[in-house]
């Protein structure tokens, strides 16, 4: 057996997850539940009772990794031949992880809050992780700053995700920049940023998120359709690396699960041929978020200004905000409401409360958090 | 970059498949060109316009991994729980690999002539890797003397492929019983088969093949639909791991890759509801078949008997015998026949010869092969 894969920790979400009750609330999801579109769905087995159901090249359907490249356009990331379709960013994670890092010399630097997985990935493959941790003080906002202090000599490569999971905070164009500067300045082998850009379409802000692509050449970004279009279980992801990279990265790919699959490279070539529908999900959230703020609003619990994705982080306060894993499983027991600890994302006394759901059950859920807070209603209820 | 990664050299199946041209006689395939069964898919896009595309549990939809453990009853191997649904069958090998193997010390034996991958993902994860070749003069018959001979101390896994890619040879049971006393015979921890199973329902003998999960209970039994329903890219396979291994398998499936497409995994679901539908296309090959032995009996081209699989792996004759790559190169070249050189995998002087196509094509495609070995027909066509 494989000591790496034994040594990895347990899920903290999977814990709480499995937990859950039929009767309880759910501000844990990880995915949309709102239904895809379903045209793009039927075109695709059209195809297939047109085609068969064959493998697609290895690196993905021509016609869908120039959709990518287009729908992008990230200056040097533009060409098709240097996107690679993948089983959700998930394994254009893995792959990248895999492909940039030398195990025997090259370090991982995560910046915290991150999703766990990132750090995992890691320990799996044998490469030396670290993290940088944002400051909850300033609402974990993404410091260009922070993260130049914290590399070191061996750091090949840099994992950011902008919308964050868990803060829902994006990286401001201005951060980004400073941050490119201060890794140009860095003599030595590039260091990669490793872009997780799964929740991208997904953004509260004036503009969209910018992209490290836009001021790094040495980006490999990740993404997928899965969050921005209801489609977690189409498994269609993909990764955008620089023509030095895409090379080592399509080979790894090719290795580990061969090709994607067909049918949903077919639908997400429908997806990206009416713009209208990659964007669409992302006005659903809005009333969706509109509860969750205007409850924690009203009984004065902090949280983090929600840029994007579809998460609140928000502080604890009362006897267990201290142990955000005790204070998710004692909400969940005595109140029936999930929420995921922030310290399975690196951050104690916080919590992530995802606004997937209905808006009466998001309403419902973060009163109980509220009041689990000990903060009730300061506004008396008819 | 990962140095491991670039030290794997090309694919050799690929550079052939790389110089074909679109008048070319293709029996370099290694998918069906059937089409699938419609309805199954159909059945599983109703259910998600009911359902939407959630993510599937990790290790797959229950009543999937219910369906596999079913249909395959191997002793030991027969709870869901032990059933991990993969993307393709070349995931779960990934996976096992990954799992099953400590990088420090552990080796990995291949019974060549081997599908490549097998040494490739070996490479790629770290884990030191020999081969040991069946006698080319017994056809590649297989042959547990000759397996349990080349093991070493440190030997952790064993990988057997029956039907094998490329030789068509099915395991017979009395050698895996044999090959499973003299496994049980040798003293410390117990030595994995990975028994790669992708072609099981595609044999040719009067019996279905036995696997080594019958003799052996350390067998990890890896498998998909993809060619028995002319599925390759719904990615679609899976793994059956004894109860002490499997939850480190579902572990590493769950880093790499998250879950499986939810459409295939419902499409699959339908497929092992009708057992008709599973075995159904064995029986288009038959004619395939007879039509590429009959070709090459005619002109005396020996080949191993073919038990199983859609391959026919036939003798070189000629000037280029010695050196597969060029012959078949050459034939591609000069004949317009694309071919696999035997040395892909492991056996020099030797062609792999698919039947997949439509049985014209079959046809020409050996005529032309026996030609160029200097083999013309024996009998004067009208």
């Amino acid at each position: 057996m494989n000591p790496r894969l034994a040594s990895i920790s347990p899920s903290m979400i999977r814990e709480i997850n499995g937990k859950k009750r039929a009767t309880s609330i759910d501000l844990g999801l990880g995915e949309p539940t709102l239904r895809p579109a379903m045209e793009p769905l039927q075109r695709a087995l059209d195809w297939v009772r047109e085609h068969g159901s064959p493998y697609s090249p290895n690196a993905g359907l021509d016609a869908l990794r120039e959709a990518v490249a287009r729908h992008h356009a990230y200056p040097g990331l533009d060409d098709a031949s240097q996107v690679g379709i993948t089983v959700g960013s998930q394994e254009a994670l893995s792959v990248a992880i895999l492909s940039l890092c030398d195990p025997t010399k090259d370090e991982v630097l995560v910046v915290e809050p991150a999703y766990p997985l990132y750090a995992k990935l890691c320990e799996l493959f044998g490469v030396r992780v670290r993290a940088v941790a944002l400051d909850a003080a300033d609402a974990f906002a993404p410091s260009a700053d922070k993260v130049l202090a914290a590399l070191s000599p061996s750091t090949r490569v840099l994992v950011i995700a902008s919308p964050s999971n868990p803060t829902g905070r994006v990286w401001p164009a201005t951060e980004l920049r400073q941050l490119a500067d201060g890794l140009a300045a860095r003599g030595g082998a590039p260091t990669y940023i490793v872009s997780d850009e799964v929740y991208r379409e997904l953004y509260f802000t004036a503009a969209p998120p910018a992209s490290p692509a836009a001021f790094w050449p040495h980006t490999v970004v990740v993404g997928s359709i899965s969050k921005s279009c209801a489609l977690t279980g189409l498994r269609i992801g993909w990764f955008i690396a620089p023509r030095a990279a895409a090379p080592q990265l399509h080979k790894a790919h090719q290795f580990l699960v061969s090709s994607t699959n067909t049918f949903g490279q077919r639908a997400a070539i429908e997806l990206f041929s009416r713009p209208e529908l990659m964007t669409a999900q992302r006005l659903e959230y809005l009333p969706r978020l509109d509860m969750m703020e205007s409850i924690l609003y009203e009984r004065a619990v902090a949280h983090v200004p929600i840029d994007g994705a579809f998460y609140c982080f928000a502080r604890l306060e009362g006897p267990l905000a201290h142990d955000s894993l005790r204070f998710c499983l004692a909400l969940l027991d005595q109140h029936d409401v999930v929420t995921i600890p922030g310290i399975a994302f690196g951050a104690e006394g916080w919590a992530r409360l995802s606004f997937v759901g209905d808006r009466d059950q998001i309403g419902e859920g973060a009163r109980r958090f509220a009041a689990f807070c000990g903060k009730p209603s300061i506004v008396r209820t008819r």
